[in-house]
């Protein structure tokens, strides 16, 4: 089996979403693992100078509509948040937690916060919020709370989003095959074509 | 036949120049015309407050990366143009001339233009360059030039832009279907289903 492929993401990332409902299934046809791997935009937008699409003019309300469209494309239930965009930095902590402690189990819990905020419009920026999702998969509420404050799991974190900016991601979703970037969910087709002959 | 759909395009845009090449042939496949609007997007970023995506940290480098690879995945001859981006005024104006005359005429002029750009590097910002690529066509070089300057054929090309700024397009390729906007080549598929059975 080759390297798995990496793929990258914010939980306040429609397109994010989307993608990551289709990643596992996309790489693992092609005997493919995928490593997810969670990040802040709100840090990676600070360097690149963006903003949130859905604050952009013009673009915006269009970015909206693309986003509902999009989600019944991929047959996906989506609503546009209430509160959008959100912090995610208890949704990223919480991930990289369960992540060292059961990896299969963090991409559920992953699915499910992303479930949770954009099809059920919860506000995942809450801690609270974010256990209770976690506790749901039979995670422990008690010590994902704790860990969500612990000064380790802050810095795993912040090192998985340094990691990330430093290799250049600046959007999500943002996927690398042996070192071949894509950016954006109307990627996948190439990502799949890539998975099965390289460079074309 | 249903209404023709409106496709938006700058000449100075490289997935502008990808959907150029398939959108008479996806629209003709459902029984559908379309009418060719290239616009100036310089005029359309002064008000979104975008910036062109090559300019932009981090997302510059990858927007460079990605064009000549989904022209690969088009079969599309591609080169990033030396100068790049370049005013369109005169291929835009060029069009819109041409378009009064023989509209079908003005779409072999237009992909023309595109192919001098992005397969040939010929900077057609340049009006006596914009006039050459016609010329080859047939088309009346003398005329074509004194239209570039002529106070009509500016008229014409400003209100068109404008009206395109009016209806909100904010981007190249953008694509309008009985009212529903597409923006972006990596919508060509969802366009595709759209005319095939509209919302879905």
């Amino acid at each position: 089996m080759s390297d798995p492929i990496d793929f990258y993401f914010d939980f306040s990332s429609p397109y994010g979403y989307l993608a990551a409902t289709r990643i596992d299934a996309i790489a693992a046809a092609h005997g493919r693992g995928v490593t997810w791997r969670p990040l802040l935009l709100g840090a990676v937008f600070k360097i690149s100078g963006q903003q949130p699409l859905t604050t952009i003019p013009l673009k915006g309300s269009y970015a909206q509509h693309d986003m509902l469209r999009s989600a019944r494309w991929y047959g996906v239930p989506f609503k546009i948040p209430t509160k959008f965009p959100v912090n995610t930095v208890a949704p990223c902590r919480a991930f990289y937690w369960q992540h060292d402690k059961d990896a299969a189990l963090a991409k559920k819990l992953a699915l499910a916060l992303y479930h949770a905020y954009f099809a059920e419009d919860r506000d995942i920026s809450s801690p609270e919020i974010t256990c209770n999702v976690a506790a749901k998969l039979g995670i422990d509420k008690a010590a994902l709370s704790a860990a969500l404050n612990d000064v380790a799991v802050k810095e795993r974190t912040k090192n998985e989003v340094d990691a990330a900016i430093e290799r250049g991601v600046f959007g999500s979703p943002y996927i690398v095959i042996d070192g071949e970037p894509f950016w954006g969910a109307d990627r996948l087709d190439q990502v799949e074509l890539w998975l099965e002959k390289g460079r074309w």
